[in-house]
Protein backbone atom coordinates (compact mmCIF):
# COMPACT_ATOMS: atom_id res chain seq x y z
CA UNK A 1 0.00 0.00 0.00
CA UNK A 2 0.85 3.21 -0.55
CA UNK A 3 2.30 5.51 2.77
CA UNK A 4 0.56 9.20 2.59
CA UNK A 5 2.72 11.68 3.33
CA UNK A 6 1.17 14.82 5.49
CA UNK A 7 2.68 17.56 5.72
CA UNK A 8 2.63 18.86 9.52
CA UNK A 9 3.24 23.13 9.62
CA UNK A 10 4.78 23.97 12.77
CA UNK A 11 4.53 27.99 13.67
CA UNK A 12 7.14 29.60 14.28
CA UNK A 13 7.43 32.87 16.33
CA UNK A 14 6.97 35.14 13.86
CA UNK A 15 9.67 37.93 13.33
CA UNK A 16 10.13 40.63 10.86
CA UNK A 17 12.97 38.76 9.32
CA UNK A 18 11.32 35.36 8.68
CA UNK A 19 8.26 37.93 7.30
CA UNK A 20 10.19 39.66 4.80
CA UNK A 21 9.07 37.69 1.84
CA UNK A 22 5.35 37.84 2.82
CA UNK A 23 4.84 41.40 3.98
CA UNK A 24 5.55 43.59 7.43
CA UNK A 25 4.88 42.54 10.69
CA UNK A 26 3.29 45.28 12.39
CA UNK A 27 4.08 45.41 15.49
CA UNK A 28 6.20 48.06 18.27
CA UNK A 29 9.04 45.95 19.57
CA UNK A 30 12.36 46.96 18.55
CA UNK A 31 11.18 49.39 16.09
CA UNK A 32 12.31 52.97 15.92
CA UNK A 33 10.29 55.60 18.08
CA UNK A 34 9.96 59.04 19.26
CA UNK A 35 8.22 61.03 22.02
CA UNK A 36 5.05 63.20 20.65
CA UNK A 37 2.26 64.58 23.06
CA UNK A 38 4.43 66.06 25.75
CA UNK A 39 5.82 62.86 26.64
CA UNK A 40 2.55 61.06 26.65
CA UNK A 41 3.18 58.75 23.79
CA UNK A 42 5.60 57.22 21.86
CA UNK A 43 4.89 56.83 18.06
CA UNK A 44 6.22 53.97 15.67
CA UNK A 45 5.83 55.21 12.43
CA UNK A 46 4.97 53.90 9.25
CA UNK A 47 4.69 50.47 9.74
CA UNK A 48 2.92 48.78 6.75
CA UNK A 49 3.35 49.28 2.97
CA UNK A 50 -0.56 49.78 2.44
CA UNK A 51 -0.77 49.20 -1.63
CA UNK A 52 -4.89 49.31 -2.07
CA UNK A 53 -4.89 52.07 -4.89
CA UNK A 54 -4.63 49.85 -8.00
CA UNK A 55 -7.23 50.13 -10.29
CA UNK A 56 -9.38 52.68 -8.54
CA UNK A 57 -9.39 50.77 -5.49
CA UNK A 58 -10.12 52.48 -1.83
CA UNK A 59 -8.67 51.96 1.15
CA UNK A 60 -10.93 49.98 3.62
CA UNK A 61 -10.98 49.87 7.28
CA UNK A 62 -13.22 46.77 8.85
CA UNK A 63 -13.61 44.38 11.91
CA UNK A 64 -13.20 40.79 11.74
CA UNK A 65 -14.59 38.87 14.58
CA UNK A 66 -12.78 35.45 14.45
CA UNK A 67 -13.72 32.12 15.73
CA UNK A 68 -10.98 29.63 17.39
CA UNK A 69 -10.17 27.12 14.67
CA UNK A 70 -9.18 23.85 16.53
CA UNK A 71 -5.95 22.35 16.14
CA UNK A 72 -4.59 20.76 14.55
CA UNK A 73 -6.02 22.42 11.55
CA UNK A 74 -6.38 20.67 7.82
CA UNK A 75 -5.32 23.25 5.54
CA UNK A 76 -7.34 22.96 2.24
CA UNK A 77 -6.89 26.49 0.85
CA UNK A 78 -4.42 29.43 0.68
CA UNK A 79 -5.86 32.88 -1.28
CA UNK A 80 -4.31 36.15 -2.84
CA UNK A 81 -5.41 39.10 -3.52
CA UNK A 82 -3.48 40.10 -6.70
CA UNK A 83 -4.48 44.05 -6.54
CA UNK A 84 -3.47 44.56 -2.62
CA UNK A 85 -2.00 44.31 0.34
CA UNK A 86 -3.72 43.21 3.36
CA UNK A 87 -3.64 43.81 7.18
CA UNK A 88 -4.54 42.58 10.40
CA UNK A 89 -3.99 43.64 13.59
CA UNK A 90 -5.63 41.89 17.00
CA UNK A 91 -7.65 44.28 19.41
CA UNK A 92 -7.54 42.13 22.02
CA UNK A 93 -3.94 40.66 22.43
CA UNK A 94 -4.60 37.29 21.33
CA UNK A 95 -2.26 35.48 19.13
CA UNK A 96 -2.90 33.97 15.87
CA UNK A 97 -2.15 31.78 13.21
CA UNK A 98 -0.36 32.81 9.75
CA UNK A 99 0.06 30.43 6.88
CA UNK A 100 1.74 31.88 4.00
CA UNK A 101 3.50 31.20 0.72
CA UNK A 102 5.73 34.09 -0.96
CA UNK A 103 4.53 35.65 -4.03
CA UNK A 104 4.22 34.23 -7.69
CA UNK A 105 3.34 31.30 -8.58
CA UNK A 106 0.62 28.83 -7.65
CA UNK A 107 2.40 27.16 -4.52
CA UNK A 108 3.22 24.02 -3.93
CA UNK A 109 2.59 22.42 -0.20
CA UNK A 110 6.12 22.86 0.49
CA UNK A 111 6.09 26.36 -0.44
CA UNK A 112 3.92 26.97 2.67
CA UNK A 113 5.30 28.59 6.40
CA UNK A 114 3.55 28.78 9.44
CA UNK A 115 3.90 31.54 11.83
CA UNK A 116 2.34 32.80 15.48
CA UNK A 117 2.27 35.70 16.53
CA UNK A 118 3.01 37.10 20.51
CA UNK A 119 -0.24 39.05 20.68
CA UNK A 120 1.02 41.82 20.33
CA UNK A 121 1.63 41.70 16.11
CA UNK A 122 -0.46 42.56 13.48
CA UNK A 123 1.08 41.46 9.74
CA UNK A 124 0.19 42.91 6.39
CA UNK A 125 0.53 40.55 3.63
CA UNK A 126 1.83 42.24 0.53
CA UNK A 127 0.29 42.11 -2.48
CA UNK A 128 -0.13 38.77 -4.31
CA UNK A 129 1.15 36.79 -1.00
CA UNK A 130 -0.70 33.74 -0.63
CA UNK A 131 -1.92 33.18 2.57
CA UNK A 132 -4.82 31.23 4.76
CA UNK A 133 -8.04 32.81 5.69
CA UNK A 134 -7.60 34.45 9.24
CA UNK A 135 -7.09 31.72 12.32
CA UNK A 136 -7.72 32.57 15.74
CA UNK A 137 -7.24 29.67 18.00
CA UNK A 138 -8.24 28.91 21.94
CA UNK A 139 -10.31 32.38 22.11
CA UNK A 140 -12.87 34.60 20.13
CA UNK A 141 -10.64 37.88 19.08
CA UNK A 142 -11.76 40.85 16.90
CA UNK A 143 -8.62 42.31 14.46
CA UNK A 144 -8.94 45.39 12.56
CA UNK A 145 -8.07 44.73 8.87
CA UNK A 146 -7.04 47.13 6.68
CA UNK A 147 -7.85 46.19 3.03
CA UNK A 148 -9.27 47.43 -0.75
CA UNK A 149 -12.66 48.40 -1.69
CA UNK A 150 -13.26 48.51 -5.50
CA UNK A 151 -13.30 46.94 -8.70
CA UNK A 152 -11.75 44.50 -9.79
CA UNK A 153 -11.38 40.38 -8.84
CA UNK A 154 -9.14 40.73 -6.11
CA UNK A 155 -8.99 37.14 -4.67
CA UNK A 156 -7.53 34.29 -6.58
CA UNK A 157 -7.29 30.46 -4.46
CA UNK A 158 -5.93 27.25 -4.55
CA UNK A 159 -6.94 24.51 -3.29
CA UNK A 160 -5.11 21.66 -1.41
CA UNK A 161 -5.89 17.52 -0.94
CA UNK A 162 -7.85 16.49 2.25
CA UNK A 163 -5.07 14.78 4.41
CA UNK A 164 -2.15 16.81 2.67
CA UNK A 165 -1.32 19.47 4.74
CA UNK A 166 -1.83 19.78 8.79
CA UNK A 167 -1.13 22.75 10.83
CA UNK A 168 0.06 22.38 14.23
CA UNK A 169 -0.62 24.01 17.13
CA UNK A 170 1.86 26.45 18.38
CA UNK A 171 4.11 25.19 21.10
CA UNK A 172 3.99 27.27 24.17
CA UNK B 1 -13.29 89.71 42.93
CA UNK B 2 -13.96 88.36 39.87
CA UNK B 3 -15.07 84.82 39.93
CA UNK B 4 -13.77 82.49 37.53
CA UNK B 5 -15.61 79.81 35.62
CA UNK B 6 -13.81 76.52 34.97
CA UNK B 7 -15.77 74.53 32.33
CA UNK B 8 -15.71 71.22 33.54
CA UNK B 9 -16.36 68.56 30.63
CA UNK B 10 -17.74 65.56 31.33
CA UNK B 11 -17.26 62.53 28.68
CA UNK B 12 -20.13 60.91 27.66
CA UNK B 13 -20.64 57.18 26.41
CA UNK B 14 -19.38 57.34 22.76
CA UNK B 15 -21.93 56.70 20.02
CA UNK B 16 -22.18 56.44 16.48
CA UNK B 17 -24.85 59.26 16.44
CA UNK B 18 -23.10 61.73 18.93
CA UNK B 19 -19.79 61.53 17.08
CA UNK B 20 -20.96 62.39 13.65
CA UNK B 21 -20.40 65.71 13.68
CA UNK B 22 -16.61 64.76 14.24
CA UNK B 23 -15.96 61.72 12.13
CA UNK B 24 -16.46 57.66 12.46
CA UNK B 25 -16.67 55.57 15.10
CA UNK B 26 -14.84 52.08 14.69
CA UNK B 27 -16.93 49.57 16.17
CA UNK B 28 -18.57 46.14 15.52
CA UNK B 29 -21.20 46.39 18.07
CA UNK B 30 -24.59 47.62 16.19
CA UNK B 31 -23.08 47.11 12.53
CA UNK B 32 -24.32 45.27 9.76
CA UNK B 33 -21.93 42.00 9.16
CA UNK B 34 -21.65 38.91 6.96
CA UNK B 35 -19.97 36.02 7.77
CA UNK B 36 -16.94 35.05 6.08
CA UNK B 37 -14.27 31.86 6.07
CA UNK B 38 -16.47 28.95 6.22
CA UNK B 39 -18.27 30.32 8.95
CA UNK B 40 -15.34 31.33 11.27
CA UNK B 41 -15.04 35.21 10.79
CA UNK B 42 -18.02 37.80 10.59
CA UNK B 43 -16.73 41.04 8.79
CA UNK B 44 -18.07 44.06 9.46
CA UNK B 45 -17.09 46.11 6.50
CA UNK B 46 -15.73 49.94 5.67
CA UNK B 47 -16.28 51.48 9.50
CA UNK B 48 -14.13 54.46 8.39
CA UNK B 49 -13.57 57.25 6.08
CA UNK B 50 -10.31 56.95 5.70
CA UNK B 51 -9.29 60.49 3.68
CA UNK B 52 -5.44 60.93 3.30
CA UNK B 53 -4.76 61.64 0.01
CA UNK B 54 -4.77 65.25 -0.24
CA UNK B 55 -1.36 66.90 -2.10
CA UNK B 56 -0.06 63.55 -2.70
CA UNK B 57 -0.49 62.35 1.18
CA UNK B 58 -0.11 58.85 1.58
CA UNK B 59 -1.30 56.28 4.17
CA UNK B 60 0.96 55.69 7.23
CA UNK B 61 0.10 53.07 9.35
CA UNK B 62 1.61 53.31 13.12
CA UNK B 63 1.34 52.31 16.54
CA UNK B 64 1.09 55.02 19.38
CA UNK B 65 1.93 53.79 23.08
CA UNK B 66 0.30 56.15 25.48
CA UNK B 67 0.76 56.23 28.99
CA UNK B 68 -2.06 57.03 31.23
CA UNK B 69 -3.16 60.90 32.11
CA UNK B 70 -4.27 61.53 35.19
CA UNK B 71 -7.44 62.62 35.57
CA UNK B 72 -9.32 65.44 36.09
CA UNK B 73 -7.39 66.60 33.21
CA UNK B 74 -6.54 70.28 32.03
CA UNK B 75 -7.44 70.81 28.67
CA UNK B 76 -5.18 73.19 26.87
CA UNK B 77 -4.94 72.91 23.48
CA UNK B 78 -6.77 70.89 20.56
CA UNK B 79 -5.41 70.16 17.47
CA UNK B 80 -6.78 69.48 13.56
CA UNK B 81 -5.42 68.09 10.42
CA UNK B 82 -6.35 70.28 7.64
CA UNK B 83 -5.08 67.75 4.80
CA UNK B 84 -6.36 64.72 6.32
CA UNK B 85 -8.44 62.37 8.62
CA UNK B 86 -6.46 60.10 11.71
CA UNK B 87 -7.87 57.05 12.98
CA UNK B 88 -7.12 55.40 16.51
CA UNK B 89 -8.31 51.75 17.34
CA UNK B 90 -7.44 49.99 20.39
CA UNK B 91 -5.07 46.88 20.53
CA UNK B 92 -5.66 45.88 24.16
CA UNK B 93 -9.09 46.54 25.13
CA UNK B 94 -8.71 49.77 27.13
CA UNK B 95 -11.15 52.83 27.04
CA UNK B 96 -10.45 55.96 26.32
CA UNK B 97 -11.22 59.77 25.78
CA UNK B 98 -11.82 61.79 23.14
CA UNK B 99 -12.53 65.90 22.96
CA UNK B 100 -13.33 67.43 19.78
CA UNK B 101 -14.77 70.54 18.17
CA UNK B 102 -16.15 70.23 14.87
CA UNK B 103 -14.72 71.37 11.78
CA UNK B 104 -15.07 74.83 11.29
CA UNK B 105 -13.68 78.33 12.80
CA UNK B 106 -11.04 77.93 15.89
CA UNK B 107 -13.36 76.22 18.72
CA UNK B 108 -14.20 78.33 22.02
CA UNK B 109 -14.40 76.18 24.93
CA UNK B 110 -17.68 76.01 24.99
CA UNK B 111 -17.54 74.15 21.69
CA UNK B 112 -15.65 71.07 23.13
CA UNK B 113 -17.27 67.91 24.09
CA UNK B 114 -15.63 64.69 25.40
CA UNK B 115 -16.55 61.51 25.13
CA UNK B 116 -15.15 57.53 26.90
CA UNK B 117 -14.90 54.95 24.48
CA UNK B 118 -16.52 51.06 25.46
CA UNK B 119 -12.96 49.27 25.42
CA UNK B 120 -13.93 47.60 21.57
CA UNK B 121 -14.73 51.60 20.05
CA UNK B 122 -11.76 53.13 18.33
CA UNK B 123 -12.51 56.71 16.67
CA UNK B 124 -11.76 58.13 12.93
CA UNK B 125 -11.46 61.92 12.87
CA UNK B 126 -12.56 63.52 9.80
CA UNK B 127 -10.29 65.76 8.15
CA UNK B 128 -10.40 69.33 10.16
CA UNK B 129 -11.92 67.79 13.19
CA UNK B 130 -10.42 69.31 16.17
CA UNK B 131 -9.54 67.21 18.97
CA UNK B 132 -7.34 66.63 21.91
CA UNK B 133 -3.90 64.37 21.39
CA UNK B 134 -4.71 61.00 22.82
CA UNK B 135 -5.82 60.58 26.32
CA UNK B 136 -5.01 56.81 27.74
CA UNK B 137 -5.61 57.04 31.77
CA UNK B 138 -5.98 54.27 34.24
CA UNK B 139 -3.00 52.21 32.29
CA UNK B 140 -0.72 52.48 29.53
CA UNK B 141 -2.33 51.50 26.37
CA UNK B 142 -1.24 50.44 22.71
CA UNK B 143 -3.06 52.39 19.77
CA UNK B 144 -3.04 51.41 15.50
CA UNK B 145 -3.34 54.52 14.00
CA UNK B 146 -4.07 55.33 10.27
CA UNK B 147 -2.86 58.13 9.56
CA UNK B 148 -1.67 60.53 6.60
CA UNK B 149 2.03 61.32 5.35
CA UNK B 150 3.35 63.78 2.74
CA UNK B 151 4.26 67.34 2.00
CA UNK B 152 2.49 69.91 3.59
CA UNK B 153 1.28 71.53 6.66
CA UNK B 154 -1.05 69.15 8.56
CA UNK B 155 -1.45 70.21 12.02
CA UNK B 156 -3.18 73.32 13.37
CA UNK B 157 -3.14 73.96 17.16
CA UNK B 158 -5.60 76.42 19.54
CA UNK B 159 -4.71 77.23 22.90
CA UNK B 160 -6.66 77.95 26.07
CA UNK B 161 -6.03 79.67 29.18
CA UNK B 162 -5.02 77.71 32.59
CA UNK B 163 -8.00 76.88 34.68
CA UNK B 164 -10.20 77.37 31.58
CA UNK B 165 -10.91 73.80 30.64
CA UNK B 166 -10.54 70.81 32.88
CA UNK B 167 -11.90 67.13 31.28
CA UNK B 168 -13.53 65.13 34.48
CA UNK B 169 -12.56 61.37 34.84
CA UNK B 170 -15.21 59.00 33.26
CA UNK B 171 -18.25 58.18 35.95
CA UNK B 172 -18.11 54.50 35.98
Amino acid sequence: MATTSILRLRPAPLTRGLFTPYGDVIESDGNPHYTINDGYAERFSDLAAIDVGAQEGQIRVNIFHALPRALPLPIRMVERHPLSSQAFVGMSERPFLVVVAAPGRTPLASDLHAFVTNGRQGVNYARGTWHHPLIAFATPADFLVIDRGGPGENCDEVFFGEGEIVLEAPTV
